[in-house]
């Protein structure tokens, strides 16, 4: 890599400067000019986006440089293909073809949960139009990602467990699929799940539980790298039903999963299906083949040793717009693969989660 | 990537050109002048090396297209690194600190084995000095690699089983640690322990299992990509034995681990380590931690079932020099972290291995 001489610091809510993790990194930069992008939220908006390429460009900046967890590496990314891209960067997202190339970016990660330090996705809200949607391109994937689990020490308890949670989503996700010969594949996904389901609620006492830390930050990053869907169809409709109230409430991104997936379960689980979850309880849970629909309350109670919310209603969501949600999820396509869902089965998952 | 013009294949035996993967892959190359070295040896040697670095340095050559297995892409780095550097190649085998930079390299794999083609490693026979060393760096990580599991159809028994003993033996080597906190990392290693003795025996009655061979593929991939030593000491002693064997005898390297691990095995198992091989039975073989010693007898079985030979004496290799190649493995330092071996131990694992 050639060396850069100008880089944009993209950072998120402050914690880091709070931490002295970013006293720290400019301490490593010193002789490079960096400018710097902070307040990133969480579900990252086109706002900060139009920011950081609005700064990229006055500046020539040469590579960005995300220090956060996957809301502020999925800002870097846009604003990467943003700074490149001669239209509006939006466009991007309503068509991924349209992409014309990236500054490279670098990740130092302080939140395990989303793996986007090692792979292409950058997810965006923009909330004018109340859309939450993806721009996927090779092209995006960071040149370096370091994964030091001590800065992830001082995270609060809601976003240690969301992160795991929005982690073991990922594994289900690109598990429970219709394809039958993925069996290596299939092995380390059920890894990264009893990873989560041993260290998780570790860190819940222990936040500075070094081994928990590394084991969670791992797991993050193996579930979202492309290892997992390796041979694989794979079915994102629980996050699709998630970004919606994501996109539309303030609602965490891993805890609106956390509730929806053992939801998502119920619904799709059939004698059709069923020798998937066969292999899901005996694997991940020790449990007899024939206890399949138990595997789906050992999932409710997963999540809850994360001391997650498990109903929409502890999160003041009220069923009022399903519906119109629903609609949005099918309008885009094909919703799963595991089960391909119907407008019906999607809002009969979201009133489950009432 | 720019578009390169000018490009070194390098392949081996002649097996490719048999089965018109050459022919394919020359067709996709069209536009681009190809300059050609064939005829790489398994265990390759260091004369190939040099043969290819003159025709890059004659040709001026940009990139290195490796057609084949883990000799052919080891003997691509080799000259990739041979090219840039301005003495002997050798030298940089000797001291690695040498190395002043390569050309970029892509893969095309023919044989599921060493993992070569998503690694940083070269490792290349000296036929004068019988010596068999490594060239370990991140500039030799290939750009690309291709992994189709139908070019692996050919493959004749001996060399799908030796491929198989090499990647069983790579998840062994970095399972088989002292470290004790790699709860994912080590599940991710048997992950590819079962799937390796699943497919395995497969292959050997159904050489054209495109499952069998795609499961065998990945296995081979996983084991040596650098994921399975995340966070942990690695203990490459049986490599460095086996090495000592191939240098000095016709020995297909994968044949020589096989022969030697559960003789490697044996002469590590102690009370100290029985705690490893009590995961090691429970979670790939099934049995219960009590049974730690019968995973042994286990792993012979494994390796029995793919038709491999299983003492030296069977591949003529008598006991005369046993002395000489310990001495030559001690001399280059530390031999193992599971067990730092003694000139005494490697010995009697060379003996056991009769």
């Amino acid at each position: 890599m050639k060396p850069y001489s100008r880089v944009l610091l993209v950072t998120g809510s402050g914690s880091v400067k709070k931490f002295g993790i970013y006293d720290e990194v400019v301490k490593e930069l010193e002789g490079i000019e960096i400018f710097e992008l902070s307040g990133v939220k969480p579900n990252p908006t086109l706002d900060s986006v139009y920011q950081g390429i609005e700064i990229c460009r006055k500046n020539n900046v040469e590579f960005i440089l995300a220090l956060g967890g996957g809301s502020v590496i999925d800002a870097a990314k846009a604003i990467a293909a943003g700074v490149v891209y001669q239209g509006d960067v939006w466009e991007l997202f309503l068509d991924n073809s349209k992409f014309t190339g990236a500054l490279n970016t670098g990740c130092i990660l302080t939140i395990a949960a989303t793996g986007s330090e090692s792979n292409k996705n950058s997810i965006i809200t923009n909330e004018l139009t109340k859309e939450k949607l993806g721009l996927r391109r090779d092209e995006l994937k960071p040149q370096f990602a370091i994964l030091d689990p001590k800065y992830t020490y001082t995270l609060p308890e809601k976003q240690t467990a969301a992160g795991i949670a929005d982690t073991m989503a990922h594994a289900f996700e690109q598990y429970f699929s219709p394809t039958k010969d993925s069996y290596l594949t299939d092995r380390m996904a059920e890894s990264v799940m009893k990873t989560c389901i041993k260290f998780g609620p570790v860190l819940l006492n222990e936040p500075e539980n070094y081994e928990a830390r590394a084991e969670i930050m791992w797991a993050s990053n193996i579930a979202l790298n492309g290892i997992l869907s390796c041979g694989k169809d794979t079915d994102w409709a629980s996050h699709m039903i998630a970004h919606e109230l994501s996109a539309n409430y303030d609602l965490t991104h891993g805890i609106a999963l956390a509730i929806l997936f053992p939801n998502w379960m119920e619904q799709v689980f059939d004698e059709t299906r069923k020798w998937k979850f066969e292999e899901y309880t005996v694997n991940v849970w020790g449990l007899s083949a024939s206890e399949a629909k138990t595997s789906i309350i050992k999932t409710r109670e997963f999540f809850n040793s994360l001391n997650l919310p498990d109903t929409l209603t502890k999160v003041s969501i009220d069923g009022q717009y399903f519906e119109q949600f629903a609609e949005n999820v099918v309008r885009r396509g094909r919703t799963g693969s595991f089960k391909n869902l119907t407008k019906k089965d999607i809002i009969s998952i979201y009133r489950r989660s009432l």
